[in-house]
């Protein structure tokens, strides 16, 4: 599996962290993981977002050309670049987004997503539809870091709290950097709801798409 | 992982068919399959479907109740007694129509369903809203055996044809059928479109559900 990481990355274990969640998980799958250049803080606005879509073209195609990948992930929930590399390569593409959208629908709840942007995903409005009864962010919470803190954790909960508020009986991850703190299990502890993490899920069903259908031989 | 059959089997190579794909392609994975009573020519109607439900919720409060399963998996596209079963059972509940149709979703094509039934079922429906263009049966398909014969393929390659034809660009199948007689990779072949198997899909995303985010403790 090829996997796009859409922030810069110099040191390994950022840009592998994402990987090894799905090695841990999926035993015999193999992951490569390769970043864009210039995006040091990660997609964080609609800007940086426009000025990634070629560059992670150009480097799917190359993940394609030069590494024989069987599928590309990209681990971002704003699937950004996804439309585009489906029309220039021949693997499946698939998105955080829209990948982890669908696995919080065959849960049957009304699901909740939790961001760290204000404005909803388009990929996770598309996917959910009149299943998504609520989008939070919690407040103070800017950075990776602010994640990891425990008041950071306390705002999480309690932005969950008010999609449960709101209706949901699953909550979605809909951003990955929750995945790089391996948020979703704390959550789910604290809610006893599901909480479904973007890259596991993602990951799972790139998997899928891959080499599912060759174990059927 | 708990997964219920809707057609009644003596023999333990038919019963625990699905059970051993999933094994085959998730190799950490043990599947328990138990099936309902009284239909041995599976839910073909939905009258048999009506009177299977209060069976399948039986079985599955018996399978958490005496196996300690993570997990239960109705292997029918049907989604038959999920709905119920999720009132009353404390373990995640997965169909096999609403989980592999999630994972269509995630292709990002138009989907077209290909199923043995005329009626559209609605989990898949209601999960694919206005991406799922089109619904087709293959002719002079009855049974299991039919799918088997050389006749039978080509029967289901012109039904996927003519899904193609109507715009999808992922195939769906939308009978677990198609999964014992493993016609996936076949169709495939046949069409150059992705082919999505929903014991295979389904079973996966059941695999999430229940221990997914534990990877990432």
């Amino acid at each position: 599996m090829g996997l796009i990481r859409v922030l810069s990355a110099d040191d390994p274990e950022i840009l592998n962290s994402h990987g090894r969640l799905l090695e841990a998980f999926i035993p015999n799958l193999k992951v490569m993981s390769q970043c864009i250049e210039g995006h040091p803080k990660g997609l964080w606005n609609e800007e940086e977002e426009r000025q990634a879509i070629p560059k992670i073209v150009r480097l799917g195609q190359e993940m394609e050309r030069n590494e024989g990948v069987d599928v590309l992930f990209v681990s971002c929930v704003a699937d950004p670049g996804v439309p585009e590399l489906r029309e220039v390569v021949s693997v499946p593409v698939i998105g955080a987004g829209s990948a982890s959208a669908g696995v919080a629908l065959s849960l049957g709840e009304p699901v909740g997503a939790l961001s760290i942007t204000d404005w909803i995903l388009p990929p996770v409005a598309e996917v959910l539809g009149k299943a998504l009864v609520g989008w939070e962010r919690p407040t103070h919470v800017q950075t990776t870091l602010d994640l990891m803190s425990e008041e950071g954790r306390e705002e999480i909960t309690r932005a969950g709290r008010r999609l449960m508020d709101k209706g949901a009986g699953v909550i979605l991850l809909a951003c990955t950097g929750f995945s790089t703190v391996r948020l979703a299990p704390f959550l789910e502890d604290r809610l006893r709801v599901p909480v479904i993490d973007p890259v596991l899920s993602g990951g799972l069903i790139a998997y899928y798409a891959a080499v599912g259908n060759e174990a059927m031989r």
